[in-house]
This record gives C-alpha cells, sequence and structure tokens, in this order.
C-alpha cells in the first residue's frame, strides 16, 4: 500500500477503505508517512469530502492512535458534554453536576482556553487549591466515589488528531466539516464515555458562524456516534452573544453557582438545564420531559450545587468560596464602562467580547501564558436592553489602569447601538439526534 | 504576507497576483515555505485551476529562480524545439540542423533518457567523442561559429521546478494542465530562446493520452508564451506508435541522418520537417508553406546533413560515423523476433516499446545507470502491415541472450495482431498558435 495511491484516489474522488484509513493514520502519527503527502491527503479531502464510513473509520483510528480512557470499572452508563467554544460558555460547571446529582457518572476531560474563549479547567482552578491534574487512578476513583470528575487532559489522547490538526492549521484544511467532526469526536470516544452530548455554537463568537454550518457539523458527529456505537446528541445552540453574564474565570464560576442555587441569568439556565436533560435522556433516565423535570428537582433540592461542592472538595479546592463568594481572588480594579449613547443595544461582536477578556487578563493568547482569575467582564447589559447615555454597561475586571483602558476600549467597539431592538433570537436552535432534527418547542 | 493566506485564496477558488506568486516560488525554492504547505497548494490548484495570467507568472517566477541563459551575444531569432516525450523520438537530430541550415540558429539543451522515453542527449553520445557537457561560454560560441548546439543541461535551470516537481511526484499533483504548462516552460524560457516550437505528442506511448488532454496542454503552453512575449507554436503529433523504425541511442541518430539524407521513414519526416518549418516560421523566415519548402531545400542540397556534421565536430564527436555507419559501436548481439502468427500489425503498445528498448540496455531504470549506446529495436513492422508468421517483425540489439530474451518477451507483449488492416491514424492532428487552432490540410 502507498501513501500516493490513496492520495490519487481520494483526489479522484474514491471512497477509501478502512485499510486505506488506518495506513495513513498510523503512518503519520509513527512519522513514515511525511507533512507534505498528509497535507495534501487533506486538501483533496477538503475538495471531495468523506462519506459518513470514512469519516468514523478516521475518527476510531485516530481515537486508537494513543490511550484510551478505560472506565468500565465505573458502574452505569456514563456521560460526557462537549462544546464547540464560545464566550461566556460556563455550562459545564451546571450541566456535569445536575446529571451527577440524577446518578449520572460525568468522568470529563476539560481543555484550557486558549485566544477569545475558556476553558473550564481555567475557570474551576479559580476556586483556591483546586487541582484538575491528576492520574488516571486518582481520577477514576473520584467518579466511582462522587460521581463527578472534571479534569485536564491527560496521558495521550488521540495524538494523531493531535498531529494532524496542527498540520491543518498551517495549511488551509481546518475547515472541512468531516475533519472537524472526525477531531472532535476522536478525543471524545477517546475519553471513554458511553453517552456524549454536544453543544454545537453557532453565531459571531462561534467557530461555525451559520446555522446551517453548525447543523451539517452536528449531523456528521451525531452520524459518527451512530457508526461507532456511543450514544450522541447534539443541541444547536446560539452563540451570537456571551451566555449569561459574566465572562472570565471566578466570575463564571460565582454565576455558574447562581444557576445551581436556582437563580441567575435565563438564557445560562435554560441551554444548562438542556445540556443536563439531554445528558439523562441518552444515559436511559427517561424521556427528555422527565428528565427535564429530573434536572429542575436536582437545581431546587440543592443537590446538584451540593454535587459540585463535593467535587470542588475532592480536588482539593476550597469549596466554602462557593457559598461565600467574597473567599474568591479578588481583582486589583474594579471599574463600569459607560454608555457614550442612548438607545437599544442590538449587538454584541462575542468574539471581540472574549477578546476584551483576554486583554483584562483572563485568558491566554499563545500557551502557557498566566491567567488572572479574578478578571473578567460582567455585562450589565445585553443586547435587546435600552441604555441611556452615562448609564453602566460593564463592570470591568483586571490588575491595572493599563489593562483596564485596553479591556475598555475592545468591549466598546465590540457594541452596537440602534434606535430600535433588535429581533430576539431563538436560543436553541436544534436538536440533532440518531433519529434526525427537530426544532425544541 | 502569509503562505497560508495564499493557500485559503487558491482553495476558495481566487486568482492569485503576481506578488503572491513570487512569495511562494522564492519562498518555496529557499526552503522558507515548508513542502506541507506547498503540497497543500498544489493540490488546490489541481482543483481550482489557474487562469492564464497566474499560470504565466508562476512560470516566470520558476524561470527567474536560477539562471537563465543569455542569448543576446548571438544574432538573429533563437529558435528551440521541446518534445513531451515519445519512443523513437529522434525529430530533434532533424529539425535542429535544418533550422541551423536554414540560418536560424539553434542553442538547445537537451535531456536524457528516463524511464520508456530516450532522451536526445544519449542519442547524440552514440556518435564516438561526441560531448554534450560543456560550460556556458563555449556552449554561446558554438552557437555563434557554427549556428547550432545541442548540450546537457548545465547550470542551474529553473531549480523551484525541480524542487516543486520532485514534490508533486509524491503527493498526485502532477497531472494539473497549468502545473505541466508551467514546468515545461520555465526550464525552455530559462534556456533563452526567442521561438519554441513544442511537439505536444498524444497516444499510447504519451504522457497525454488523449488529443484532447494533448491540445488541452498545447494552449496552455502557447498562452503562457503570449503572456511572457515568446513565440511559441505547439504541433500536436501521433506517438500511438514509435516515430519512425528505430529505437535506441546510435539506431536513431541512423535514421535521423537518413533522413537528412533525403531518405528514412515518412513519418520521421514529415514531422520533422514540420517542426523545422514551424521554428523557420516564428523566427521570420516567412509564411509556413515557404518554409517548408526551406526546409526541404536544407535537406535536398545536403546543407542540414553537413550542419549536424560541423555541430558533431565542433563537440569533439568522430563526425565521419554519420557518413559510414560501420563505424558506430556495435551490438554483441543482433536478432530477429519472429512473428507468431499471421494477420494484420493492428496496434503497438507504444510504452510497452520503450521499456523493451530499456531492457535491451538502450535506456536506464533509474539516475544514473549507464546506457549502452549500440542497443536497441528496429521495427520491421509497423501498425497497419501484413505479416506472415514466422517473418521477422523486428531486429533486436543488445549485449547478451538474457537481455534478448527480455527485450522480445516485452516486445511481443506490446502487439496486437487483427484480420483487418487498422484505420490510419493522423500524423499531425493540430498546431496550436497565438491565432488559435488549426488543422493542417
Amino acid at each position: 500500500m502507498r501513501m500516493y495511491d490513496i492520495i490519487l484516489k481520494k483526489r479522484g474522488g474514491g471512497e477509501l477503505t478502512p485499510v486505506e484509513i488506518g495506513f495513513f493514520v498510523d503512518g503519520y502519527t509513527s512519522g513514515e508517512i511525511p507533512d507534505y503527502q498528509a497535507s495534501a491527503l487533506m486538501m483533496a479531502v477538503y475538495f471531495r469530502g468523506m462519506t459518513e464510513a470514512e469519516t468514523a473509520c478516521l475518527t476510531m483510528a485516530m481515537a486508537r492512535s494513543g490511550d484510551q480512557v478505560d472506565l468500565s470499572s465505573i458502574p452505569g452508563v456514563k456521560a460526557d458534554k462537549h462544546s464547540t467554544g464560545g464566550v461566556g460558555d460556563k455550562t459545564t460547571l451546571i450541566a456535569a453536576p445536575v446529571a451527577a446529582a440524577c446518578g449520572v457518572p460525568v468522568a470529563k476531560m476539560s481543555g484550557r482556553g486558549l485566544g477569545h474563549t475558556g476553558g473550564t479547567v481555567d475557570k474551576l482552578e479559580s476556586i483556591p487549591g483546586l487541582c484538575t491534574s491528576m492520574d488516571r487512578e486518582r481520577f477514576l476513583e473520584q467518579v466511582r466515589r462522587v460521581g463527578l470528575c472534571v479534569a485536564g487532559q491527560s496521558g495521550n489522547l488521540a495524538p494523531a488528531d493531535k498531529k494532524l490538526y496542527a498540520l491543518r492549521d498551517v495549511t488551509a484544511t481546518v475547515d472541512s466539516m468531516p475533519l472537524i467532526a472526525a477531531s472532535i469526536m476522536s478525543k471524545k470516544i477517546a475519553a471513554g464515555s458511553d453517552a456524549i452530548v454536544l453543544d454545537v455554537k453557532t453565531g459571531s463568537g462561534a467557530f461555525m458562524k451559520t446555522e446551517e454550518q453548525a447543523l451539517a457539523l452536528a449531523r456528521e458527529m451525531v452520524a459518527i456516534g451512530e457508526n461507532v456505537g456511543r450514544r450522541v446528541t447534539a443541541l444547536i445552540t446560539d452563540m451570537d452573544m456571551p451566555l449569561g453574564h459574566c465572562i472570565g474565570n471566578a466570575l463564571e464560576v460565582m454565576e455558574a453557582v447562581e444557576v445551581l442555587r436556582g437563580g441567575g441569568p435565563e438564557d445560562l439556565a435554560r441551554v444548562s438545564l438542556e445540556l443536563a436533560a439531554n445528558m439523562l435522556h441518552l444515559a436511559g433516565k427517561g424521556e427528555l420531559p422527565a428528565c427535564r423535570a429530573l434536572a429542575r428537582e436536582a437545581i431546587s433540592s440543592g443537590r446538584a450545587l451540593e454535587k459540585l461542592c463535593q467535587m470542588a472538595a475532592a480536588q482539593g479546592g476550597d469549596a466554602r468560596v462557593l457559598e461565600d463568594f467574597s473567599l474568591f481572588p479578588k481583582a486589583a480594579l474594579c471599574r463600569e464602562v459607560l454608555a457614550e449613547q442612548s438607545g437599544y443595544l442590538a449587538a454584541v461582536d462575542t468574539e471581540a467580547c472574549g477578546t476584551a477578556s483576554v486583554l483584562l487578563g483572563a485568558g491566554r493568547e499563545k500557551k502557557g501564558d498566566a491567567v488572572d482569575h479574578a478578571a473578567g467582564i460582567v455585562m450589565l447589559k445585553k443586547p435587546g436592553d435600552r441604555v441611556e447615555k452615562g448609564e453602566a454597561l460593564a463592570r470591568l475586571y483586571t490588575s491595572c489602569e493599563e489593562r483596564f483602558a485596553q479591556g475598555r476600549e475592545r468591549y466598546l467597539k465590540a457594541l452596537t447601538f440602534a434606535e430600535e431592538p433588535p429581533a430576539p433570537r431563538e436560543l436553541i436552535l436544534a436538536r440533532v439526534g440518531r433519529d434526525g432534527t427537530e426544532r425544541p418547542e
């Protein structure tokens, strides 16, 4: 078998066999197949696409290229969730404890923030003492005991995907639906859960700018699940404005706790509960409406918040901060941004909002940068709100005047004002499952 | 400027600017742009194509990537010819002396044979003592003095093309018309001639298997000439059977001399004279019919053969062999291949014929192999001929029984017999010039 023939076949629109895909993934991972042949194949895939069977094969070959987490020692159906990335997206901090509180074990690996999006690991680390880095045995032990663990990615998960993604990133072959889908799913499959709920974001702050693209990606990923024997559901949710009001690590943990206390912003609560309900449903806890009721009950009873506290404590964190926010690290500087005009706040450039938060210190521009856990933005006005000149638009938390000035400038530029309020947007646009796509009522 | 953006633009079907193409070619040649980005771009070009302007830019950027031969010290319009490669193609040995005998200087760089096709340099070196390797000054001096020099490629011509071709060869991106055209033309343009006649072969022994492909390539190359200010004409000629009867280095020189003496096979004479006439026409020696007459006269007067003898002598060769063929190196073994059946010889797999000749020792399977100048094939029967069982089909020249057996087996497999003679084929299918495509009368 020759890599040349595999490129030629895909270039001509042919369907690669499992053996050919395995040959490519194994050879590329081991270094026997050079980058220049892999990038030529990726470009041919960009133009020719991949069938469902090919995409599933690629996913599994990448999932098998490194460690695979074995969750079989944990009883029951294990559920995971994954977001394609957004700004102010703290849904994991809500949906995971809700699912765990309802008896569905959640063994989740999360990432750190990079660029304009945040990462759950950074958010959790704003809880003093909390550790997200642990060995596999301790991770599994915590899930068995507490029912919930959110850790940083450890071990060597899907190294083929890591290498291939780095190549695609510099050869303009990232935005191919089957390749994006295989990349995400290979890591989720290697992470071992039986049921996976995907939150595919769409809008100005998302990688998928249109609902159509988001739907296409969701369908690819659900099809992969179907083909490899995992239960997968995807929700298409709006990321045309940040979710909730808070952007920044400690600020987002506090907002998530507000939701777990039964309050918090309505949009955040709705998306989080729907994600949790779908995790419960996939894990066999009943029909969706019943699972929604279970999720609500986990919150109203306080059991979901308790679960988060148990998890924080189990990971060495000071869980008291979740009851007394004054114990969170404090920003040196907290200033309001005032409106320079009156009108309706019509839109937010969500990506720019995320960047403003990075400028304040809440995120990192490149790998390895330190993060200021206290920094961030509390949006006092969101699209649709009426604003009078001089009124406070947001509160910015940061470490010094210079960062404040940079963050303020970027934040103000992200806002659009209008005479009339904008048309309201759907928050949850669709649900894609093995039986097709439905629009939630 | 970033290579990433150039790939992205081409991937989206955009037209690259001269600056972008220059950035790519220069960066790739110097090693700043890695192979994996270049191969991704080549694959995007395969799918998206290139405009005439882009192809011309790429050609010139590659031509400028290394040495460029300066022929300005030679008075007059300098003419060159190029064949896309065939079997038994010794037209350079005829057309170049004819053009030179008519006062058009020919300063030609030729290649060695590789795979199933032969190379003019190997053929010339079958003339004892003849040297094709010389420095630039001696090359130019010979053209000024004799009007004709055929040398091996020296110096560093179009290194960008060399590097890019090697990459395309292993990434399934060779067969893109604009890339093939730019590759050929970059070397021709760096070689310095004002007027270039291209012989684009089509048929079983050619790289372009169909007339349609050959026409497309011819048009790309003529358009490049138009765009970069060189006079370019292309002939589409048949390579569904070998040209003439002889395949192999010394054998082909003898057959070319036969044509220069006014005899030789009709197909070979016709293609060679048409190439020469087009060289004369492009060089401003008159309308095509007048140029054909000039070419015929150069042969009937003996001046063209004299020119070849002058050239051979100037390059240190023993020109007496061109008058007395018995002075050529002799093969140790000369055997006939007999027909095992009666019928009409219907077709020859021309590529297989070339391979048979390589097996006999006339060519090389990999770079650096030695060549047996005396080895080769004389076809006694060509497609269309009636053959009786036991009659001689060909004479094979080689060094030993083992090679003869291999060559014979391959040669016989290349032949197809039939009850009826095959339909005659056009020899010169079309002529592509700046004014369009015409079918010769």
